[in-house]
């Protein structure tokens, strides 16, 4: 009985090693993000009347809150069939939106309302190539993922690119309700970026929104 | 005197016989929308929430102040500056929308809120491949104006698809705000919409987008 013991023990010690393995494989855990607020703002047609791009930004931190609602804002999910607060080609859902913030960098799961991170440091100025994104209290990120992207279509370039600027439309709406300044960027080093975010081949970054408290002028 | 005025008369009447060829020539005179009302509608969030993709219409008409609010909304003037509700890349504004509705084809002008004839017959049916597209009331044509563009600009597509994008979106949500049903489309007879619309060589349909009331299910 003794030696079934010993021997139940160390398969377990074994099983717990592995797993701690793998748990530091996976590296840190997902933040869970607080359930989005998917009421108030501003009247609609108010949001659109101060719509506007904004590049000065006080580098205050946005509330975890704040960004759950202007992350389900820009490409949540509104429906329960999966479907989302902006329209993609096809239905193919190909953009994905990483979050540099101060903490480091992430990637938006809308499904499970978490940040699951990619990198443990602050990345927001090597998001862009203009000296304000270090700033923002955010950078987004946005990364199409061509292995969603049909066969046969023709000019996917400019799909891809609508499939962007409906989410980025979000976010400038979101912002202009919320007091908050935003731009939409393509100036970046999309090489090192890439990099940093350890992106494979079939992920391409297209586009890059800083979001923020604008700076008084 | 009396040839005096007699010469005065018939120079009016040469001037006001070239008046009158002047317009002809024109064509029929634009149509004043009524100013776009700026405020209201529904919250932003509770808009968002509401945002989807519909492709059933009664082929009821819009009235003249819904078209002119959905006009403003997409991409009108927000500011004294000319700057709109959307962004564009480099401020280009190189996306034009056209306005088929059953009376004809009009080009929106954002500065003047008027709308431009272009065709004076239905050519909805040919705005789009999908059946529905002749049912919606109007549908909007995105047209790109390549001759604003500036050169040297890389990867051009995804840009000027981006740029679309922006504008389709505040249509979605003006439609969801408004109960009203819309798509984004990209499967359209471009060479026959744009001979249609007689449009240049440096103009481009890039989308369409169908807008009406929605049949109910």
């Amino acid at each position: 009985m003794k030696a079934k013991l010993t021997l139940f023990a160390a398969v377990l010690s074994i099983f717990i090693f592995n797993c701690s393995l793998l748990s530091f494989a996976e590296g840190p855990a997902s933040i869970q993000l607080p359930a989005p607020q998917k009421q108030g703002g501003k009247p609609l047609m108010a949001a659109l009347s101060e719509r506007m791009s904004g590049r000065s930004f006080t580098g205050e931190k946005l509330p975890m809150q704040t960004l759950s609602n202007l992350l389900w804002a820009a490409f949540g999910i509104n429906r329960p069939d999966g479907r989302r607060t902006a329209p993609s080609a096809k239905n193919w859902q190909e953009t994905d939106v990483y979050v540099a913030t101060p903490d480091g960098a992430y990637l938006y799961d809308a499904a499970k309302n978490t940040l699951n991170p990619v990198v443990t440091k602050d990345i927001r100025a090597m998001t862009g190539t203009q000296p304000f994104v270090k700033d923002a209290s955010v950078n987004l990120i946005y990364v199409s993922d061509y292995s969603k992207i049909g066969e046969g279509s023709t000019d996917k370039q400019i799909l891809i690119g609508a499939d962007v600027g409906v989410i980025a439309e979000n976010v400038y709406l979101f912002c202009a309700s919320e007091g908050l300044a935003t731009v939409l960027r393509a100036g970046i080093d999309r090489d090192q970026l890439a990099k940093e975010l350890k992106l494979g081949p079939d992920r391409k970054i297209t586009f890059a929104q800083s979001v923020g408290y604008p700076k008084k002028q």
